[in-house]
């Protein structure tokens, strides 16, 4: 039974994830739907990237996901299928599916043209119900990627800012905020191996947070901790609080990782 | 194997939902259940109907829509069955099938009387659970419709409201706000067609947006535009922002359409 | 078929859940998976164990029960599996399996040490993913609840608060605030019982509701009434409306109920 995700901007209180759900129910009756997420903040095409590249890993091989962060829908901006060496990515071309398609090494990326896959008349606004669902359906049911249109070769991509190394410090910034409030930063658990051994200070928005914990529970509730979270990010956080809340900070805010020379 | 959809405002936080999925589980065990939305404003029926009316033609002939916008529960209130050409719809007879019903042309209208296709004992408070649900699976495992109960001839209608011809203008009004803040109108595309090629203005709040753009991306981001939406009617958008934050404005408000003299 | 569902406090803007279910796909690629609520209040134990409590009632027997309210993870609490005379609960050790699965009576709980049933690396902070998800997969793929790790005497136990009697009266409190603001006490339908015949009058924040009604709609829009709701729980409602905001109460807040002296 083919396995179908869905990850947009759309929110829960429209139908709008329903009805593609509607969809893919008529085009491909036996597939199995599982949500990522609709809660991506409106148009935030990075934090959609984000979220599928740290989601694809842990959903078997020849999964489909759908990814709809499209402020460009109706535009010039490609509809696009990426097919990896172990999953199918549909989805708009402005690097929404980047980060996770090239983590997986790309196969072959194609332009959603043929239109017996898509639904007719075609609206302007919505590509999620009219082109992205039901090519999830034809890929589902057994339609390769290249059937889909011709060869793309110039696929839009967006990394994620890499952080920097200054003297003997780490510049980054803070790349997803979570529901708990969360700081989730580009500082990878590899870059940090650098400092392996060493005690190290996280420094925001002028508070330091001495040591890199290995569990929120490290610390008293209520006191900020850094850890290296599940996506193998350092992630700055209030245990059983909000970091967010607590530095009024969010996405874009830079990071500092150095050694505590008080440590 | 039966499809069954759910429309509500019950929200997510708490676990009403996910008990109406164990009923059905218990009473329907293969039949599929997907999320409409659970985000229509508390006890608002209109914004239920419209947007079961918008989302079932989207799913597969005999598709199960059950919609549970109920601020009658428990009081005299009829639960009814309404079976159409296509599909059958599960509620109370408070309007809220009556928009998605009628566009698909009703064959059958039954009041939901008989016991044992619900729950016994009945709570007076929670009809999602004790009636909607298990007569739902009732359907999905096969019960014919109007072995649920007795006719109703007399079904609650719940009509949008009609925009106003007004010498060469046509006077509507914003029906439902979506999670963008695109500001929906009853105005529909069929409408629009009296004004075929003439340039349009459209006017709320006294602003005067000119011109109906094929999409979003006609125009700039943070700029105002005027489409026909995925639901084939009129909708006031910001690119890439919110119109209901730029013209705080919602449900009910005037929209004017006007030939524009400047065009 | 095995049926899985899922209680947590993740929220639904980020991919928590969506992974879990990756893992579940992965791991139990037959299996139901339906979601109770992720909008558990952050580290609100109690919460979802009220919800647990009154949700697994509805799911047929044979269901695994997985709940992550987990201020603790990655420190000293116990992931445990519980196994009752008709279901499988799974999660960590501070209480948020206890009043569903004592209300089910308990037939073993045990550790989940044996590391075949989970993901290796395990993360510090998501135990959802890397151990409650495969866990579940693994009992819903067949495996006993005896083989996941040792045996547990001493589970960690969180009981509602009784409602007590003074005179005649009954003191109890808020224990769960709904979607709609409607204010559930821990005032069952049974320590109602000891009043039957009588009119009572319900006390809370200064303010009296008279009777205890049947339904919402046994009053009028915008009035306060006290019912008796689908959880048998004495519940302070406002018609159409908010208690909640009305009382501007919420959690903890005392309520008594008396016998009405002019009623």
């Amino acid at each position: 039974m083919a396995l179908v995700t869905l990850t947009t901007d759309f929110g829960t209180t429209d139908p709008f994830v329903g009805i593609m759900k509607g969809v893919l129910a008529t085009r491909a009756p036996g597939a199995q739907v599982i949500d990522l997420t609709h809660g991506i903040p409106p148009q935030d095409v990075r934090a959609g990237a984000l979220v599928l590249r740290q989601s694809a890993p842990w959903f078997p091989a020849g999964t489909i996901h759908v990814a709809v962060v499209d402020p460009g829908v109706g535009g010039k901006r490609r509809p696009i299928c990426v097919a990896t060496a172990r999953a199918c990515y549909v989805g708009p071309d402005n690097g929404v599916l980047s980060l996770a398609a090239e983590a997986e090494g790309i196969r072959a990326v194609v332009e959603l043209t043929d239109p017996q896959f898509q639904l007719s008349p075609r609206s302007a606004t919505f590509h999620g119900r009219d082109v992205f669902a039901p090519v999830a359906a034809a890929l589902a049911t057994g339609t390769a990627p290249d059937a889909l249109g011709p060869a793309v070769t110039d696929m839009t991509r967006l990394p994620l800012p890499d952080p920097k190394r200054k003297g003997g410090e780490l510049h980054g910034e803070v790349v997803y905020v979570d529901h708990f409030g969360n700081l989730v930063t580009n500082v990878s658990a590899n870059a940090l191996k650098g400092f392996s051994g060493a005690k190290l200070s996280v420094t925001i928005r002028a508070t330091h947070v001495r040591g890199v914990a290995t569990s929120y529970s490290s610390v008293h509730p209520g006191q900020m901790v850094a850890v290296v979270n599940s996506w193998e990010l350092l992630e700055v956080a209030v245990r059983d609080g909000s970091a967010r809340e607590r530095l009024h900070s969010g996405v874009g805010e830079p990071v500092v990782v150095r050694v505590d020379r008080l440590g």
